[in-house]
């Protein structure tokens, strides 16, 4: 590559990377389903046919802050894999991790379930290929985790690896919006609850459902409620 | 009540039904973020101005949608309790029959959802006073029977019920939410997972969970994986 074709490459990553922290201001101000282009090339100062030179429309700009997102958090979840002793608390980590890494961005947490629930999402273009390349990176650290822990024996040997994958998944996804919508959730639920505690009931649900039966339930430490009666 | 008191009462109820009815015909076919007052008016065959007669905005208008909807879901999930045999039968058969009821409406589940993550809600409407309190009722099935668990033995004494109430319905939440946008869910992860098998997956997660450890893993019958090895 040429002095000047390496220049205008960089220059059209930054451009790019200045269009997803300006999607993800006006993400953060108006939620996911008011956005408009116009307004993310206003905050991005840009002109909108600028803006559609790198974004075609909404799903592929979507796309790319999720992508974003998630490979933001991505070195947290690794991270967390790597100081574990066994598999089983390699999944209790990622669920640490990952509970902490929502926390800090809740905004995003609620944009990636709006844009989840559109019924009908362009997956074809490049941004969504690499934003589903880390869905499955992140997705792949759970289940190397659950392989691990058969192998040592942390974790029972007579479960279907990728369905509890996807359940591990789906259920804390469950929790997390609980607890990161907490003023919603009081405004519907008269019940003397404080879903802080809701990720630690969390991880002690995780912890009984996959430890092998001969394990004692109180065996791994647990931050939750603590031995079985 | 004079007689033309009551024609007026029954008048008012069955207008108010049917701009509910117009409500969920409009969510069904754009989603609730995308309606309007006007496309409501307009569905229900009324004027703008009579439909704020009714509901002073779209806040207590989804309050009473919502409201509707789990009052229409309440009968199935009484009967479920009834026909339990302890506490624990109770728990998994209101996860089931919650599960069936979400599936014969999935776009109100997703209304639901969009609605829930709305960062600002006016929850001084008298249609929400009665949509917290079907709310309340919902959520009391399950606190009693896990109430009626601990007294029979099929629940583990030492969990907090409040707390286990909001984790078993936050879990299951993310759960159906994944089960019910297997199109999303597919579009985003590339893994052979059978969405199909989750919310068995999730019921053998709460019988594991709140059954006593002293109870053998396979002892109540389970739709899912079966005994522990």
């Amino acid at each position: 590559m040429s002095v000047a074709a390496a220049r205008r490459k960089r220059e059209k990553e930054a451009r790019r990377e200045a269009i997803l922290r300006a999607a993800d201001e006006v993400i953060a101000r108006t939620g996911a389903r008011h956005l408009t282009m116009d307004e993310v090339a206003r905050a991005a100062e840009l002109s909108k046919g600028t803006l559609y030179l790198y974004f075609a429309g909404k799903d592929a700009l979507f796309a790319a802050v999720a992508e974003r997102n998630i490979s933001e958090k991505l070195p947290a979840l690794r991270a967390a894999v790597e100081s574990a002793e066994d598999g089983l608390g390699e999944v209790l980590a990622l669920h640490d991790a990952w509970h902490v890494e929502l926390s800090r961005t809740p905004h995003v947490f609620r944009f990636m379930i709006e844009w989840f629930l559109e019924p009908r999402i362009d997956d074809r273009s490049e941004a969504f290929q690499r934003y589903r390349a880390r869905v499955r990176e992140t997705i792949g650290l759970l289940v190397r985790a659950l392989e691990r822990g058969q192998r040592d024996g942390s974790i029972r040997a007579d479960i279907d690896i990728t369905h509890h994958a996807m359940h591990i998944w789906s259920s804390t996804l469950g929790v997390m919006l609980m607890h990161r919508n907490a003023e919603s959730v009081s405004k519907r639920i008269s019940l003397p609850v404080e879903l802080g505690r809701l990720p630690d009931l969390h991880r002690d649900t995780l912890r009984r459902t996959l430890a092998p039966a001969s394990a004692s339930p109180g065996s791994s430490s647990s931050p939750a409620e603590g031995v079985a009666s």
